[in-house]
């Protein structure tokens, strides 16, 4: 039915960087049995940086530090990454903690601590093993690579199944340039591991409000579309890096290829987004929930997520059956403007319920329907407006991983 | 630590109907394999009746019909039930059928259509068997018992693994009273199946306004403070009839024993309540959430029922730890005024969280807590509001029951 959140891809299934950045990802010891934990992106010239973070009050010390760093005004070079610890609820040592992680990579770089970007994700309330941190920060500044960016992505996952990377090329003023991503999430949080991680590095030069302005627009419609379990990790973090070694002109939106840059930064988030929710914890199939006909968009948004949330649903779509009467349960209870009488429920373009009781569709090819990746679409027919939401299934694997 | 929502309890685990009621419970053939799915209830003199129900906005048929019989002004005399089919999601059709169950029901007791109150309970989306249904209201009839409650308790139930009954005896007026009442509900839905139910008797005569507003009381302070999954079912219903046949004169807030009757409900509801989420589809403990601290009970009540309705946190208390970390993140993005800084955590009376980092309780004895039903109490620090909530812990068994 649908292989992505996109009809049409022009990127790949890699992670090349960028010219003008180096990466290595490696095993520091903070996870044991070898598995790689610590990350470190560089951009060997100064960068324009966006950023996008969890709305969790509860916000890791790495989280308030990337803030503070943008907010500095100054040019982003670096961003280090670990795994396994999350440093949230961790008080004044936590910030130490990513002080000194931003500090120990400045100084083993040379550039300046406000200029370097620090993510955790892992276990929360947990204190980072500092020493072994500022270990693995000197060998990997040692060993930084242009293709390092394989085993970059794979030191920033948790309970992934498998890295999540995407690359795209992009005609900018005759240049050829590139954005290129990773991302990591397979729960929203995970065995009190949290997170969403993503990071993008592109060599065009942009704006910097331009590309912040534009990163908060992509994110909006691929990362903060997929909903595993609905939790809201401490330490979301989505980050990008500009530094314009493509040689062109700085790109705004009134720039002729400024389209194309927006393309490429929308097929990159939403290939990563697609890959995480993919990979949701125990997950076997992607749904696509999409509400038409409501009187707002937060109405049509409030009735995709309470169906995108309800594990009663998730975990019907794990059997045999269609479970609408469940999906018509949440759409009464969503809190939206809704009419029973006038409600439509299709799965892919089978109509289940018609005007709120059972429609035409055969039980038999509705089941045959939720078997695999399926469309959704909920016809509320009390106005023009529209939302889409990405989820998956949910599996006794589910409870496992977060027993 | 606890073993129900009250300290002291006076009435005993049985259903016996007060003076002047009668119930039957039978197979009638709506379910397989002989399992009792229907029940009648009448009071032998017109009675008092008070009504709550669902707030989903797809509300079932036969929901509407009590609704309209409640503010018909009629006094009430029976109550038929069905489990097996919930009559929801059945358009006008469904109403035709709780209306003729109604006035089958009224035709063979000699009384009124707008006397007899409707419930049913079951898959969302299926018509009801009528001539089943039919017969089975004739056997009823015939068969209806003093000693019936037994049997009706147990016609009512759905993915219940038991039934559920509480009895109280209060003095009014010098006379003796009694109050008794059954309930269902393992999910809030459950495959497909709907509602929780619950039916109160009482042989003492109250003034129906008076009624009305102490069962609007004890509900908010028992059913609508549990929670399974967070799934507000389209049949939810509780009824209670008062038929004045323990002789006292009607019972009104400024009458000297209607302290005693309110006890006796409040009783009655928070033990039905309490064995409702024992019974939780999968469930293996009870968790008595409290927030205090918050600057609105709204505020304290998003709190707790955030952190009751996280499927992360539910499954983590199934396995071995306390699971602070995604007690923290659920505090974090519910929305509510907090500070990280002033947030305390406690498991019965451990200190897992100080001021949002980790607090003094070793984790052996956090891991012990929460091996069986603990309190969860959380301090905003933020203001004078509380509120509590009590849910059940989440297990692969929850799944497998909703597949």
């Amino acid at each position: 039915m649908f292989n992505s959140m996109l009809n049409q891809l022009t990127g790949s299934d890699a992670f090349e960087l960028p010219s003008g950045y180096r990466a290595i990802g490696m095993h520091a010891g903070i996870k044991k049995d070898g598995v790689k934990d610590m990350a470190l992106f560089v951009s060997d010239h100064p960068a324009e940086m966006a950023g996008t973070y969890t709305t969790n009050r509860f916000r890791a010390a790495p989280v308030e530090l990337c803030i503070r760093h943008l907010n500095s005004g100054m040019p982003a070079r670096a961003i280090v990454v670990n795994s396994g610890v999350a440093n949230a609820a961790t008080g004044t040592r936590g910030q130490d903690d990513a002080r000194d992680m931003a500090e120990r990579t400045a100084q083993l770089t040379g550039i300046e601590t406000e200029q370097v970007y620090v993510c955790s994700t892992g276990v929360i309330g947990r204190y980072l093993p500092m020493d072994t941190v500022r270990q693995g920060i000197e060998r990997m500044v040692s060993q930084l690579a242009a293709d390092g960016g394989t085993t970059a992505s794979e030191a920033i996952l948790t309970t992934d199944t498998r890295p999540k990377r995407w690359s795209v090329e992009f005609n900018v003023d005759g240049y050829q340039a590139k954005l290129a991503g990773c991302a990591k999430g397979a729960g929203m949080i995970q065995p009190d591991m949290a997170t969403m991680l993503a990071f993008l590095f592109t060599d065009a030069a942009v704006n910097g409000e331009a590309l912040r302005n534009a990163l908060r627009l992509a994110v909006a419609d691929s990362f903060n579309r997929i909903t595993v379990d609905g939790d809201t990790s401490t330490n979301d973090t989505t980050l990008m890096m500009a530094n314009g070694c493509a040689g062109n002109k700085p790109l705004h939106p009134g720039h002729k290829d400024w389209d194309a840059f927006t393309a490429a930064l929308e097929e990159v988030t939403k290939q990563l987004a697609w890959k995480i929710i993919e990979d949701g914890e125990g997950a076997e199939k992607v749904i696509c929930i999409q509400v038409r006909g409501a009187t707002s968009d937060a109405d049509a948004e409030r009735v995709a997520r309470t169906i995108a949330n309800s594990f009663l649903v998730k975990t019907g779509w794990s059997g045999k059956g269609p479970a609408w009467g469940r999906v018509l349960d949440c759409i009464g209870y969503s809190g939206a403007d809704v009419d029973p009488a006038q409600t439509d429920v299709y799965y892919n373009d089978l109509p289940a319920v018609t005007g709120g009781i059972s429609g035409a569709a055969a039980p038999e090819a509705l089941a045959s329907a939720v078997k695999n990746n399926f469309r959704l679409m909920v016809d509320l027919h009390r106005g023009q407006c529209q939302a889409t939401v990405y989820t998956c299934n949910i599996t006794e694997e589910y409870v496992r991983i977060n027993l």
